[in-house]
């Protein structure tokens, strides 16, 4: 679809189905939606996608050589990046550089609800190693942050 | 800068200086100011900008290779993409494919303010020629919304 992809008020957006990943053992992410909003277009440069993480929930520790940009839509939580913890809420935006380890929780009382643009062509994720997940854990605040 | 880009709650961001476009005979746009939320990323598939468009304020009328990934971030107002012209209000998205001729105007009484995803090589925007201006024209609609 390209012009106006219409929010519907409620977080949601015509022509944009709403995917609510399943939760089984294996899995690394808990409580997350995902909508592709560029979904349908022909072949451009990226995707726009808006990721909804519900109240106690967390996006896949992670990183890819692939970048994110990212705007929070609604809500408020905490992110990593790389070696850093930082609160976000709506309005902030926050920038993945390539092979920056990244989580994302809800960690208030609403959905953590953000926009992200990825290239379309990219690299899948990787998830930490037992060293990697060491290594992050130098830091306490990171270790009591993370989710795996 | 990567990481969290703070919203100061303002619709301005730390480390993002706010541009605000000179006016002089022979501009296209009309009361848009500019932020780069991605600036001083290194080198990135893509920027992160956000633009500002004051009541009764323009942006260019414009069509160029590289695409446009938009999020309406405040207020409302209407957009030309191709040959339709809709209204927008914050939180919908708009895809802008390659070559589409496009527009956003702050037609309501708040500004029209919207985050705006491209790629970091691209090609630089076309202004409508008098051939492309009549052909635009032939939809009452349109030519009613163009600015020039």
């Amino acid at each position: 679809m390209t012009g106006v992809v219409r929010h519907r008020g409620d977080y949601t957006w015509e022509g944009a189905p709403l995917v609510a990943y399943k939760e089984e053992d294996g899995t690394h992410f808990k409580e997350v939606t995902r909508q592709i909003l560029s979904s349908g277009a022909p072949d451009l440069f990226a995707e726009l996608r808006y990721f909804e993480v519900a109240p106690g929930g967390h996006s896949t520790l992670e990183r890819h050589e692939h970048a994110h940009l990212v705007v929070i839509g609604r809500g408020s939580g905490h992110c990593l990046v790389g070696a850093e913890v930082r609160a976000v809420t709506a309005l902030d935006a926050v920038v993945v550089p390539p092979l920056a380890w990244h989580q994302f929780r809800a960690t208030g009382a609403e959905p953590l609800g953000f926009f992200c643009v990825v290239a379309r062509e990219r690299d899948r994720p990787q998830l930490p190693s037992a060293a990697d997940l060491e290594a992050l854990s130098a830091d306490p605040a990171v270790e009591a942050f993370i989710r795996v």
